[in-house]
């Protein structure tokens, strides 16, 4: 592709993607896609020999785009809604452009320190202290595993060089969380080799918070048993009903335990930036560690997970290898040294994700960016009125934010039946439809989940939604 | 920002990135940055109000721009060069605008069933068998930290829910490597609880391959202690000097000890879609995993890292973990399941990063691509005929590959010398320079390196660098 052609293509992908965003509001979100309907379409192999441009843009139209589901569609409203922005995308091309890899600081210096400087923007945003120091991962599952093992090294140091295996005189760690935290606290017991069994999930109260009580009963009876209490994960916004847990009870007892408290604040955390929302974080600037993903909330595309931690030393102490072919001069030179990325963290290769961090929070502006998480808090506490004032439906959990769960009411009918009855519901209202939603329990409980989190979603669609939602409800019941 | 204003902007940003890439060779590849500089010139707090898009992109030219080291530029040949190529940043434009999350068939039917596809593409044309099932993750660090989870599991399984603290009948378990392996499999000991003193380093012979007969004996050695061995991750394409490992001779140790075989192959991987350089990879189709980078010598994008399995199915017992918000019909339904990405390792979230190699590969053509990695093999070899024919230089490793490491002589100087000429060559070849070159040390003695994978590397700049190292090798013996 030479230097014209690229050009032209460029801006010919570039029409692309505007027609897209223009027109995803008028497919439906989820599409019609049986498994295995790309597939088919796609030849076994590769092409041998070159093919052109429009060939390939015709496929993507016609095979490819079908079958996407439409996450930046205002009416994605399942699971954490989350959306790319216009800026985001401006700031995903320009780092596309650059190819770099910002593993160490002199593979990119502005990679590194543009990263320093949005995460410590974030960070004021969000009311936080000076001393929790941060950076980006992809995700929060790599986020909070980061955090888990910065809190085993500390319990454990010699494990760095020994490993967990084959040392009876070691008490076992456990981990405590809320039955209500995410499945990626369990797959980062998982991995890190501490195991399920050492995760104790522990009750919530009426509102799905963390019952601090039970949280210290059960660290007293772990030590009671012989085993090493390490870390707490709170979470403020839990992935099925987005309670918050009592983070400031919690750090209480993680300071007189002993144990690092990660906070799970990978959805809901971008609200922090809203004063008026702050008590619902009330504590977590004692945190060990905080995750907050400004591509669930903040409107940065895929993907962009910032984990904060108090002393990044930390996160070097249990990370930090640098092979000779990694060694750099400024490493060894005397004075301050510049971080290197890599020390932080599993991955050696790290995307520019900084940089449309910066163009989303430079291009909204702070207030732009309360605005629409504020916008989006009021649309989800009007749906929760009009729940709340029809006698057919029932709200099942508050609404600290903007998210609401609910169900479908069924005159006398048992809790199996009206599982199956929202079930069918929510089959209906996603189906060759303009909205998205999931689903999830609360105590055995089958409920609905309505997510407001996309920055393209308006009153209008929360209305059309609960329109559809009453009417198909309506007709199932008469069916 | 509105419809009109995006999509000028795209286009403003189009032409940004089409005139970076037309002018970065006039660039030098390190930027003259020092630690600090673009910290101090970013305002300590975001902006309240949003700025206007030129405002930012002014401040992206002449703040971010030249602090960046340039991975793009054709006189980047450090650590594995690796470029991004006009077809993949056309895939991350795409992708950008979609802002997929793949982590669920449901959650973009596409997204998933382009994945399996191109990496079944890719297996054929590196020859693989199809019981290889490849899956993207973001970097080979993860890949092979998920194929040493797999191995760990299987030897394991009940550690899963029990951890591998506290259990004093478990044998400590072991993995072998080569002397000459990347440091992300030391990374992956750590952080899977392993243990960096259970990592066993093999003795490599005078080509810097794994000595199988080492490896026996070491496996023997830590069974009679007691140890389990686990698994051997065999390198083709060593990070220092692409060496590569027998891999037939180490499948053949692992079939006949029950061992998992991962081979690393990250970055030479690539060059196997060429057949006549299949025998440097001979038995890699035994193994149980293996990773290769498109995103390193295959013209993708950061990021994007194949890992295959034989039998996802033990990814799947590995990491597998469904919790109630996450479930959907088409994992329930009868019949043929989908694939579901979030099911074969530690991240939930997935970028739509098939997309991008679909392009690559697509608008390259397999012809294409092979015509680019054979004459970076080229390039490499005539480089080192270059050096092999000058008595003032001294070539220090083989060239299976297309880098080459190597070191200038200075007559009558002791190792410690040479080290110090060396590295001053090599600080004055990258300063203010167009070529960026790395370092490593070969038994313990320190070589330049220089690696020909990039994309818009031509005869015409190892000509230069060599004339460069020539003159500046010249200039300090004089000096």
């Amino acid at each position: 592709m030479d230097r014209s052609d690229f050009r032209a293509a460029l801006h010919q992908v570039a029409d692309l993607v505007a027609d897209y965003l223009e027109t995803v509001e008028a497919r439906p979100v989820l599409p019609a896609a049986r498994p295995g309907d790309l597939l088919a379409d796609l030849p076994a192999e590769a092409p041998e020999v070159a093919e052109s441009l429009e060939a390939v843009l015709a496929d993507y139209r016609q095979l490819v785009e079908p079958r996407l589901t439409h996450w930046n569609h205002p009416g994605f409203l399942a699971y954490f809604s989350s959306s790319g922005s216009e800026p985001g995308i401006l700031g995903e091309l320009l780092a596309a452009g650059t190819s770099v890899n910002a593993m160490l600081w002199q593979t990119s210096p502005a990679a590194t320190e543009l990263e320093v400087r949005v995460c410590d923007w974030l960070r004021r945003l969000l009311g936080l202290p000076d001393d929790l120091v941060g950076h980006i991962n992809d995700t929060a599952s790599i986020s909070t595993f980061l955090a888990i093992a910065a809190a085993r090294h500390e319990k454990v140091p010699e494990l760095r060089h020994q490993g967990l295996m084959g040392r009876p005189e070691q008490p076992a760690l456990t981990v405590y969380c809320s039955e209500h935290r995410h499945s990626s606290i369990d797959k980062a017991m998982v991995a890190l080799g501490l195991g399920l069994d050492r995760l104790r999930p522990i009750a919530a109260d009426q509102d799905f918070r963390l019952d601090p009580a039970a949280l210290a009963a059960q660290i007293a009876a772990d030590r009671a048993a012989g085993l090493l209490p390490a870390a707490v994960v709170a979470t403020v916004g839990t992935t099925s009903s987005t309670s918050a847990d009592p983070v400031a009870a919690v750090a209480e007892i993680c300071r007189r335990e002993g144990l690092w408290l990660h906070v799970d604040a990978a959805w809901a955390g971008s609200a922090a930036i809203c004063p008026e929302l702050r008590p619902l974080f009330a504590g977590w600037e004692l945190a060990d560690s905080i995750v907050v993903n400004p591509h669930k909330w903040l409107f940065v595309p895929m993907d962009c997970s910032v984990l904060y931690v108090r002393g990044i030393e930390r996160l070097r102490a249990a990370f930090s290898l640098v092979p000779e072919y990694l060694r750099t001069a400024d490493q060894e030179a005397a004075g301050e040294k510049p971080l290197q990325l890599m020390d932080l963290g599993v991955q050696l290769g790290r995307r520019f994700r900084a940089l449309k961090l910066w163009m989303v929070i430079r291009l909204y502006g702070a207030e732009g960016l309360r605005a629409r998480l504020r916008e989006h808090c009021r649309l989800g506490r009007e749906l929760a009125g009009w729940i709340d004032a029809d006698p057919h439906f029932e709200r099942m959990a508050p609404v600290p934010f903007s998210t609401v769960c609910f169900r479908a009411g069924l005159p006398g009918a048992s809790e199996q039946q009206l599982e199956a009855f929202n079930e069918r519901l929510l089959a209906v209202t996603n189906r060759d439809s303009p909205f998205f939603l999931s689903h999830t329990k609360l105590r055995g409980r089958y409920v609905l989940r309505l997510a407001i989190s996309n920055l393209r979603t308006e009153e209008r669609h929360v209305a059309a939604v609960w329109r559809r939602l009453q009417e198909q409800a309506a007709l199932l019941r008469a069916a």
